[in-house]
């Protein structure tokens, strides 16, 4: 790996003074004169059709400036009662998921706004209704959306009744390979709808100027993405909305999508006033886009030496009400990543996206993939069992290298997963599994595909020689201080001559949403091409100052100096202004973009969790864990030791905790004492382990670091029962009473 | 001229619809969160020591959160006490103008901060002063900065006393031509004090961040410029101050400078709050920096037939307590443009710059030309006169043409000035001269250096094709609209395809200050560059979508297409972004940058005004202006004409209203009651002449436009009440009681 001087370097976070203090500024800390408060009327019923719906009385109610039902939606309503992609939809003839907005007002007051919605009349015929994912592919299941039954819905591939998406995928013979197995096991895991669980519950402030451009705030995870919802949710073209940058308390892909800033900025131009929106947590748990439950049935052969032959499987996820591209795209990743980890040379992959009547499901921290992963790699640590093989050597025994195929048509190129599985072993040598009774050890292992998509970047230089680096990408891990490090590391300059300014959508060049573990190679690109033009243009106009050709100078530290003499250069400051009389060459201002890559850069995580269950209760009591990861080249170690010790805590609320529970198919733990998530008190000691292999990918040899270290995390904490217990848990989470049932079945 | 499409037509200004309905934000509308309010207290004297300053009681009084003196500014402050360029200074030992800050404090209230600076206790002893400038250049008067007599003073050359510059230009043998000539006239002429007369009391509010960057909002002529000027006065790096872009309300040269800002700024670091200034138009007059007062002498000679053959002029201007650039530049730019209108084969030209014990003088549209365009201007009528010449004509026989040279060693490219007289000669021959007692037409020419200096612009291209230009130069007159047509004359859009966004000091690039009739030209080589370099950038991508090479593709109005079949094309929002799931080329944004030009464009003006004098009162009433500018290339001729008209509106102002007067050293008529400037009232229709002449410039040969129309003005009011009266007056302004006594003295 090349030398660096700020790459690889651990500076503190260039928002974290902001952040600790309170002085940074998130969505709803926007206040603006005259505003009102918006508040969104939601369905009680899972299913129904709207008999009657009457806001007049809520129109009438002094203090209400606005009232929006689908009658007022401009564009993108569809009358078979489709959910829209990625926006609210204001439900017009019926509701399909008990949450789902009917319609919204704007008034004076938050209490004002509050008792409007309860002066709006609807009347619903109730209609019956499905959550199990299982119970809805049967033949007699009510139909989230019977028009799709006529084949006019999207993604309608071998689509029948609820099941609206089916896709198979093949390689070799898997009856043969079977036949040649020594052992094979078929096993069925379960895992339930989770919710993203960001701590700032979603909100937007939309304010219309005089020419009618609307000025929106909202918590997003690309600013960009924001303009193009809103802008199609009203039927206005891009240049007529704006959207400003505001600090983003958690999302881990459950904010790529828009519910509140569309009806928020529709209230804003009926009213003619600036509308704030606020949701509550239950609205957060019941109307926004958890990730989707699943049952995973996998067959899978070894030989006794170890050697995987064969694999059946079928993934059923539960979409809820949502048929957008996050379902297809999420199952679609979620098969790849979970499956390409070993080499597999005959498969059997059916996926199946199920309709229900829940809120749409939608992107968390690797799509789909930690709900496959949790099936795989429990079922490698069933193989292990069986074979008597330690499952660490199980795994590096069939682990892909360099050029394996992944279970699609893609290849692997240059990657980690050895020297990660190598890299952990290493560390259990010298920590050894917890002795005592009901104490075990856990393992597994995650794949990510990590992606790269275009973002642009300016990059202007101060007279003083300082940097400015102009970026529009929303920072939700830090990526404001890599990319800070990247231009220190390229001017070769402290981290005090570089500002990061975040841009709004018109002072800001585009950027890609930060999703994907892409934003610090998305953007990096382009801040990395932004420096190297800059430096160009400084490397021109010195050469020109020094009375020499191009070729015969270089950037170093703030001069352009002579490749042969370093002694004669010139200061940058001279080259961007001189005397305020005499002429100058004006200012240097560049720019960088970078491309889309269609294939992602595989990023492999091992995890490896001890744990103690306590035989009276049924609570499993995390003992430790250490993470280790593919991480590329680290541009700030301590950035992405942080993304792997949050997908650690996030994981074991995965396997212990959280699950939506639903009565008459109402969501009845909508509150975070009901829906619980970890707490300090349940995250133990996490190591992590960088393993850093060069990407080979430009720049830097980076790699995308956010999302893979969930994937492996519920396995490996099942994986961790089953050494304390004895007992295999093949349904998450592993409640107290789970467990306890399972130990006394055993 | 080349054909255009967008530029040269008229639509209305993009900042139109905010600035006539009060949405459009200044820097005095920002309010902050725990906002405080700063006063300054001021020196009551035009000179004085001081023995005493105890600010204890003002500190201690409950609501005052901070007290600024000398002590407490960080760099910059000068022993010798002389006043700081473009900056405030806060007195130390001693005030040298009425008007002078000595101390600042911020409180939770106005009403507080006021309290509070009555109880700052100042004790001075009083020194004497000098305000006329002609006073102030004899050997006993006294001296505004002792210290300069040692040399140790900026701007020395040929200094003494309250000389501060001293400058002399000759060309030929200007006896010789005397010799030569058949009529020699000799005069002198005075112009007093006038202000800028800006309609936005000057502001500032200053906030401090967790992390020390102080954000200030505050009526500008340059962003940059105030983050420079604030960043010297605190003696931080550049990248600690972040300057937000508002909306200014006039400025005309008046705000190059900063008076709040660093006192605000230093106010919030050392409250740790917020803090808010505003000028009462009081301080304004006081404190801010006029136009320089002036007594010019000429003596010309001139041949029977109309023929100028020397010139001696003598320039001496009142710099009050300013010895930095602005003098030094004014004064120069001033001799070089009042007298290169016309071959003048020998010359002497005596600049001298001179201090009084006022207000620092400052810039002032066209700076220092007005005032000795209105001594050249009075003395051609007069010598026209002399010869029995039409003015015109006169003008015309003895007007520069290319080739010419200028009264310094640059000459003249491609210049309209015969053109535009022609042009207003046109004019007249169908508007004859008004008729009745004590009406009477004036003629005067002007010219100005319009100037051109570096700026920056970024340019990024939405997904549907519309285009942002983002730029951070402060518009006073429109510019934002102009480059808005710019874009969409080279983008083939309509307007509303373009969005000009003004950025920050640290979202937009860097740009030179809005001054010097130079913003159009400066920051459209930049738009223009930028445009081109996105052009060429979409030519590119679009010829690889096309499979062709390069140099086969054009840009054609939201398309790249075949040069040599056009229907074959491809729209660009398919260039800047493809499908979602397939590889994309990425955004496109691009740059331009400009760099100074030394010499200026040259502008010329021609002003013919008809007047009517009550012979029983003196009043001046103008019945009508026509104004002919040779303004090149009109991008917006609205604009352009608006210019014109608000130039000869001032003009009126120098003419007829205003000075400053003093008594004990103070002015007296510090308020717009008795400070009179003209009014609706006073201003009668113009009529605007543009002669677009192309300058050769890029881009599209526009012109500098803002500042010429300024310069004929109180010239061509003094010849026309010469023309209706018969009296010559040679001081400006021409009030009742002047026009009385010279009347009496006839």
């Amino acid at each position: 790996m090349a030398e660096h001087t700020v790459i690889g370097k651990r500076p503190p976070r260039i928002d974290a003074l902001d952040k600790a203090t309170g002085a940074a500024l998130f969505s709803a800390d926007i206040v603006l004169p005259n505003m009102l408060h918006g508040k969104v009327l939601r369905s009680p019923l899972p299913h129904g059709r709207i008999t009657r719906l009457d806001t007049s009385k809520a129109q009438a109610l002094p203090g209400v400036m606005a009232v929006i039902t689908s009658a007022d939606v401009p564009a993108f309503q569809n009358d078979d009662e489709i959910l829209m992609p990625m926006v609210p939809t204001l439900a017009k003839k019926r509701v399909v998921f008990a949450g789902q907005p009917v319609a919204a007002v704007a008034a004076k007051s938050r209490e004002v706004a509050a008792e409007a919605i309860g002066l709006i009349e609807v009347e619903y015929e109730v209609l019956p209704f499905v959550i199990d994912v299982l119970e809805a592919m049967k033949p007699d299941a009510p139909l989230v959306y019977p028009s799709l039954q006529s084949g006019s819905g999207p993604g309608k591939k071998g689509a029948s009744g609820n099941l609206f998406f089916s896709a198979e995928n093949a390689r070799g013979d898997a009856e043969a390979g079977f036949r040649e197995a020594d052992v094979v096991l078929e096993n069925t895991f379960r895992t339930q709808t989770v919710h993203q669980g960001f701590m700032e519950p979603r909100a937007a402030v939309a304010d219309v100027g005089r020419d009618g451009k609307i000025t929106v705030w909202t918590d997003n995870q690309g600013i960009f993405k924001v303009r193009e919802l809103v802008a199609k949710f009203l039927n206005l073209p891009l240049n007529r909305i704006k959207v400003m940058p505001v600090e983003v308390g958690g999302s881990f892909g459950g904010k790529e999508h828009q519910q509140l800033s569309p009806l928020c900025a529709l209230l804003a131009l009926k009213a003619g006033r600036p509308v704030k929106m606020v949701m509550t947590r239950e609205e957060v748990l019941k109307a926004t886009r958890p990730a989707p439950a699943s049952v995973v049935t996998l067959k899978t052969g070894v030989t006794r030496d170890g050697r995987i032959t064969a694999m059946e499987a079928t993934m059923i996820y539960d979409y809820g009400t949502s048929v957008g591209m996050p379902g297809l795209e999420a199952i679609f990743f979620g098969s790849i990543t979970a499956f390409s980890l070993y080499r597999i040379p005959n498969f059997v992959i059916r996926c199946r996206d199920v309709l229900t009547n829940k809120a749409p499901s939608g992107p968390y921290r690797a799509p789909s993939a930690a709900q496959a992963a949790f099936a795989m790699e429990s079922q490698m640590d069933l193989l292990a069992r069986a074979l008597a093989m330690d499952p660490l050597e199980f795994r590096l025994k069939n682990g892909v290298v360099e050029g394996d195929p992944m279970v699609n048509e893609w290849s692997f190129g240059k990657i980690g997963f050895k020297e990660t599985l190598e890299r952990v072993k290493g560390y259990l040598a010298e920590h050894a599994p917890p002795e005592g009774k009901n104490r075990g050890r856990g393992v597994a292992a995650g794949l990510w595909l990590t992606g790269c998509m275009g973002s642009a970047a300016h990059i202007s230089v101060n007279a003083d020689g300082s940097i400015v680096l102009v970026i529009g990408s929303t920072d939700m891990s830090g990526t404001r201080t890599a990319f800070a490090q990247m231009v220190a590391e390229e001017f070769e300059l402290p981290l005090s001559g570089v500002t990061v300014a975040t841009g709004d959508t018109e002072t800001a060049p585009f950027s890609i949403i930060t999703a994907g573990s892409m934003t610090t190679r998305s953007m990096g690109k382009a801040v990395y091409r932004a420096c190297r033009d800059v430096k160009e243009q400084m490397c021109r106009r010195g050469a020109a100052k020094l009375g020499v050709e191009r070729d015969e100078v270089e950037y170093a530290a703030g001069r352009v100096r002579l490749k042969k003499k370093p002694n004669e250069s010139v200061p940058i400051p001279d080259l961007v202004k001189e005397d305020y009389m005499s002429p100058f060459a004006g200012p240097i201002t560049g720019t960088g973009a970078g491309e889309m890559m269609a294939e992602g850069t595989p990023v492999f995580a091992v995890q490896v969790t001890d744990v103690e269950v306590d035989g009276e209760t049924g609570k499993v009591t995390v003992l430790s864990s250490v993470v280790g990861q593919d991480a590329g080249v680290a541009v700030n170690p301590t950035l992405v030791e942080g993304q792997m010790q949050g997908a650690v805590a996030q994981g074991i609320g995965w396997a212990l905790f959280e699950e939506y529970l639903f009565h008459d198919g109402v969501m009845e733990n909508a509150t975070f004492h009901d829906y619980r998530m970890p707490t300090a008190a349940d995250v133990p000691p996490i190591e992590t382990l960088l393993v850093e292999v060069d990407s080979g990918a430009e720049p830097y040899g980076i790699r995308g670091v956010g999302e893979p270290p969930i994937v492996p995390g519920p396995a490996a904490m099942a994986n961790a029962v089953m050494s304390a217990t004895g007992v295999r848990l093949k349904e998450l989470p592993m409640t107290p009473e789970a467990i306890l049932n399972a130990l006394k079945s055993k």
